[in-house]
């Protein structure tokens, strides 16, 4: 097994690409993180996606964007976790680099929502729950994370308004981020007064629908210094899963799944949570970006949302999360979001994140979930000091 | 990078199970598989599946069928590549095993086609073509498939009777097969007699629609040997890509796809078609089935379907075909077919084939096809001898 760097990453604006098809969207992020890295041919492209099939009409994206990118032949499949597949491609690329089976791998997240051929676009996420037992019983995807965030309040005695540091913090990162969908700030009662979706997650604790792709070219360690001017290196990759139902898991507040793959990262990497400069999480609704916390050993169980409400998750605070936005606010195309945060830590530890710069940011930890904690995909990345 | 092999095998009849879901067809072949092995636990899950999402509302097969399966908090993704996602769930757990990222490793193919919720299955299968130049004009996949018959038999001079080996010796052999959907012979009169699909494929020229699930475990070759009596080794794993629509071809009735990935998994072994004892090849049409042979260099082109005439896809034949049945008449669960072939070939080359066994069978391959040649994994197998 050898070390594998980050060599080069490519990015779309998120945002309602009306005029923008999935495939045009996947070339524009791979072809931006090739020229990044300075190659033009690679080994394997894996494809992270989760909607393809149901709401554009096509599946085998691995063959199909290989070909749009101008890599015909090459290994190529699509790899899915619902929301978490950005990132689980990730993953593949790092263990065949790791694993000496390919050299040069690029890995692109890409999802498209809006022009959807299909279902709705909210009945296609709920294929990420439990089909037979949640979404057959008429739970959508944001019901479910709004039963966890009601039963948060109740247990841990907080008010929704509580959970307005995670949108603040996400939309005064994101205006800074020109690939960000919503480019504004957010104040407290902005989010107060904003509209109720599913009692008690409002407009301002959810995500957006949305089109995006965010590419990331691999390479070996050794060989990443003489291509790239600014490797990172990838020093903990790990997945954890847990029940994809909600209700067969032993704390419906605790995401098992996620406290395995953070513990397993940590441990590959040799680090702890009080070692990690920045933490892209996974706040597709505010409630899991408290769960994230814990789960990641930032705060103890229900002391997440506490953590956010003391100041500490800013740019200059103890935890920098969501530091372009995150989901919330840089948008969450599902399949792409694992890729987007792994290419925003990527900027980070490189020191090109503009005015949004975490300090001296040399570890940094992405955390990507597939449905309400089934799958979670970890990566700490490390910024390679000459 | 180390040598793997095959410890473990276990396969659900195929057939209509109207009465069996997704997740038991995959539980009953993990099941099965691990039973086989001897072993309770894996580092590593991955699913191979096309349709889940489409036809039974489920995606996040990995973290679910872990789960069902009593492999909660594992590693476990889905792998899609269309009709190949079965051998490309198997070469992401090749890549994981030989990198030395994981030591057992769980592959199933599962595919659920009856019992569909959404659209009907031929528009679903249409998903496997490029959806915005293909599948957007009206092309079916059976379709894009009459249109190359049609042309390899303008091409060479053939007549649609000479299509009819293929179905006879995939029936034929079928019928041995305690898991084959289809257990009756098939004779030439009944082929020419059978109803007509999508001129020029007749109904025996098709796989069918159906339901099952397929799973292989895989060890270091190392551990294989002391985990089991009868390890067979992966020599050869590699995948080709093409172009998913026909039109961009540079010859519609050549597989660069196939030649591709069985040139590489032939190099990786380091032997050549002369050294194959049998070829489970990818006849979900029959002339998919000659193509193959012409791509994988058994015959020249053109001249794959005179090597069916001439009897030497036979179990006593110079390439054994679809020796329990194939495509044809073991079935075609879409996303599990890779996986049943490559069972296939184990039980072929552990002795264990019944009444179908090709004699002194040393070396195995298998070959799964995505869409109509733009995914194309092989896996190259051999029999370890004391």
């Amino acid at each position: 097994m050898r070390d594998v760097a980050i060599i080069g990453v490519g990015q779309t604006k998120v945002g309602e690409h009306w005029d923008i098809s999935l495939r045009h969207l996947a070339l524009e992020a791979v072809q931006a993180g090739l020229a990044d890295a300075g190659v033009r041919q690679a080994d394997a492209l894996y494809v992270g996606n989760m909607l393809s099939g149901e709401l554009t009409g096509q599946e085998h994206l691995g063959a199909l964007v290989a070909d749009f990118a101008g890599l015909r032949g090459i290994e190529a499949f699509r790899i899915e976790a619902a929301c978490g597949s950005g990132a689980a491609a990730l993953r593949m690329g790092y263990v065949a680099v790791a694993g000496e089976l390919a050299d040069i791998v690029v890995v692109v997240g890409v999802e498209k929502m809006t022009d959807a051929l299909g279902p709705d676009t909210t009945a296609a996420l709920a294929l990420a729950t439990d089909g037979d037992y949640e979404a057959a019983q008429g739970a959508s995807f944001v019901a479910i994370n709004a039963l966890l965030m009601r039963r948060y309040m109740h247990e841990h005695g907080y008010v929704h308004q509580d959970f307005a540091p995670f949108a603040v913090n996400a939309h005064r990162n994101g205006a800074n981020n020109p690939y960000a969908m919503f480019r504004f700030p957010v104040t407290v009662e902005r989010f107060v007064r904003a509209r109720m979706i599913c009692d008690p997650i409002n407009l301002l604790d959810s995500s957006p629908i949305c089109d995006g792709a965010a590419a990331v070219v691999l390479a070996p360690a050794d060989a990443g210094r003489a291509l790239s001017a600014a490797p990172i290196r990838i020093v903990g990759s790990a997945v954890g899963t847990d029940t994809v139902a909600v209700h067969d898991r032993r704390d419906p507040l605790v995401l098992d799944g996620a406290i395995l793959s953070t513990r397993r990262a940590y441990e590959q990497a040799g680090v702890g949570p009080e070692d990690i400069d920045l933490f892209e999480l996974h706040d597709a609704f505010s409630i899991m970006a408290a769960l994230s916390l814990e789960a990641a050993g930032f705060a103890d169980r229900g002391q997440g949302l506490r953590l956010a409400l003391e100041g500490k998750i800013g740019i200059e605070g103890r935890v920098p999360v969501a530091t372009m936005g995150g989901l919330k606010a840089r948008g969450h195309p599902v399949g792409g979001t694992g890729v987007y945060q792994v290419v925003e830590v990527v900027q980070q530890l490189r020191g090109l994140a503009g005015a949004n710069q975490v300090e001296n940011a040399r570890l940094g930890m992405a955390q990507n979930i597939g449905g309400s904690g089934a799958t979670v995909v970890t990566h700490i990345l490390e910024r390679v000091d000459e």
